[in-house]
């Protein structure tokens, strides 16, 4: 029997689930020893344990997925989705929610001491990928002793590991929610990653990896990362119809570098606020393990066997008619995919101007195709 | 009279026009003194100085528009379009193409000596649009003695002073050739600037401008900067079928964050190379002077008059079905209005997967549409 610890902290308003002597191998082949993963979990686990649902949360996500994030405080980041009586509703459900290996809200990672050591990992962090994300979270499930998941959700980033689970774990879940992806990193988002990265990396204050010994943040190059992250996360229309060219708390330009456009301040505004609650080099590895993420040829062929593993697992696909960053076209070549292998795959486009951020807003189409796929196969379980 | 000296520079293979106690005023309210603008002349201007063509660069370009630019050793940024017998055919035509005043190619701008003092302007260069652009080029014209243009002809900041020409010296032009531009540069487009802009100004070397005076050069902004807008100059599906994953020199994912993939490492070159041959300082006043032109109100309210002073021009407008950076929409904007007030227009929408860059690129339909359009006129003028 492994050493799991399962603690609570009361200050993080969350739990830790240690895994002590536990080894994790990498998809690179490393092997990660004695890390932990943070979560949070939200309503009743019912008799037969038929009632689990996994969210698995983007890029700059946390564990934080409804309530009060103790960090920010702010609401977590899917307050709206997930709650009584909301469409994830955790009267009924047995929500968890984990930060991902290589996260910075508690969970193994750059940030974090290495193996019982006092040494930050800083650039010493292993290369990780989506796959090693998704093995981490089935030892958190094994530490909970839950053996199947009702569904596995997540937009973004978190619908490459929604699909992880499904060709990795088929037999472990029933269905997943897959907003906003696809089978595999595109080369403009590589590129916008890229970019990112460089930014991060050409900071003087990154120094390899290893700031945080050297009393640096590479502060500046982040919240330029982060500022062109921003404008893929929105669409054209959305930031022409919010901003346009309206000029910030003045009524002509400055003839400057200013910020005389609303734009400008907004992003900047998201750079700066985003450098106090992320940290750099889990940007690095997080993008990195998006770019790595392909199943361009494996998903179909996890599929195609006669009675393949996956025959059980309901599939719904979602995407947003502005998204640029995981267009439609990329969701559904998902969709077609499996109606190629009469899987059973409900698809929705949800028509919304508010690009890929989409999944994170109010969107009413998307409450109503969720809360309907969830409790129609709610009805079938066991409790 | 001026006292305005033309000097050949036989090593820079190009022409300085030198405006000695020339003031000219910017649209600032700044007074720009002593200023000079580097050009080139290619083709033979005829006895009644009707065949003059301006050639407006972009954003990056120069004077070396065709023939061999002297400081890379290669080709003119439009070597393909203009020569004896190309679409801007200098057997017919006397073509002028200067740096843009603000630009690094000798022009007076950020690299170069204040006002007759040995001091650099670097951060105290005054803040500029393409209106001083535009009126910087009008003095070059003087200086050559030529009072009316057969055409001005450009794509992207090109094309923006096209169509300030059109708008501030209609009476100086026959005709504009607008090149994937808009009437005003777009929320999404300052967007992309801005963050180029703040990777610049963050970077540790860039002392607030003044990095020359401090034998420090902001490489690494800069090159993010590059790299940031060279994903916009491409279209995806251009990215997708050029690099898509494939890898750069490996076979496998190299678990880590050197340049794994192809579009990686063709960043990482334009970003590197960029930095080779552009000044960090232009690159941001030249960024704001393309976010601070709007037209959106001027451009309708110039042309509505009975008996406007722009009558008499001939517009063509030139878009590119996958640029989005400029796209159709944008440019057909311009169009709508010049139909909508009965002005003598003709639209060409490129179908090319190239994006942004694609005037730039062998693009055959755009030869023929602007070869077509010079020579029409050509035809008519009294030589």
């Amino acid at each position: 029997m492994e050493n799991i610890e399962i603690i609570k902290d009361i200050k993080l308003d969350c739990s830790f689930a240690i895994f002590n002597d536990s080894n994790l191998t990498l998809a690179s082949g490393t092997v990660l020893k004695n890390f932990r993963l943070a979560f949070k979990t939200f309503g009743i686990l019912n008799k037969n344990k038929t009632n689990a649902i996994l969210i698995c949360h983007a890029l700059t996500g946390d564990q934080y997925v409804t309530g009060t994030n103790p960090i920010t405080g702010r609401d977590g980041w899917w307050s709206r989705m997930v709650g009584p009586n909301k469409p994830i509703d955790t009267n009924k459900f047995f929500v968890i929610c984990s930060n991902v290996l290589g996260g910075c809200a508690g969970s193994t990672g750059p940030k974090e001491k290495k193996n019982n050591e006092q040494q930050i990992y800083g650039g010493d962090f292993p290369s990780l990928t989506i796959k090693d994300i998704v093995n981490a979270q089935t030892k958190l499930l094994d530490a909970l002793n839950i053996n199947q998941l009702f569904s596995v959700i997540g937009g973004s980033m978190g619908a490459m590991q929604a699909l992880q689970w499904s060709v990795d774990f088929p037999n472990r879940i029933q269905s997943i929610i897959h907003i906003a992806g696809a089978l595999k990193h595109s080369a403009q988002n590589i590129a916008f990653h890229e970019v990112g990265r460089q930014a991060i990396m050409n900071d003087a204050n990154w120094h390899k990896g290893n700031y945080v010994e050297n009393n640096s943040i590479p502060e500046r190059g982040l919240s330029v990362a982060r500022m062109i992250a921003h404008i893929t996360y929105l669409s054209e229309d959305a930031m022409h119809r919010k901003f346009g060219r309206k000029l910030q708390s003045r009524d002509i330009i400055s003839f400057g570098f200013d910020a005389d456009f609303q734009i400008e301040s907004y992003l900047r505004y998201q750079g700066r606020s985003f450098v106090e609650r992320f940290d750099a080099n889990s940007y690095l590895y997080l993008t990195r393990a998006m770019d790595y993420f392909d199943h361009s040829e494996t998903f179909r062929k996890t599929l195609q066997f006669v009675n393949s593993p996956n025959d059980h697992i309901k599939y719904l696909v979602i995407s947003f008619t502005s998204d640029w960053l995981f267009p439609t076209r990329e969701n559904k070549e998902i969709v077609e995919i499996l109606n190629n292998l009469s899987k059973n795959v409900s698809f929705l486009e949800v028509d919304t101007d508010k690009g890929h951020d989409s999944f994170l807003l109010d969107e009413p189409d998307l409450d109503y195709a969720m809360k309907g796929f969830l409790e129609s196969n709610y009805g079938k379980i066991d409790d």
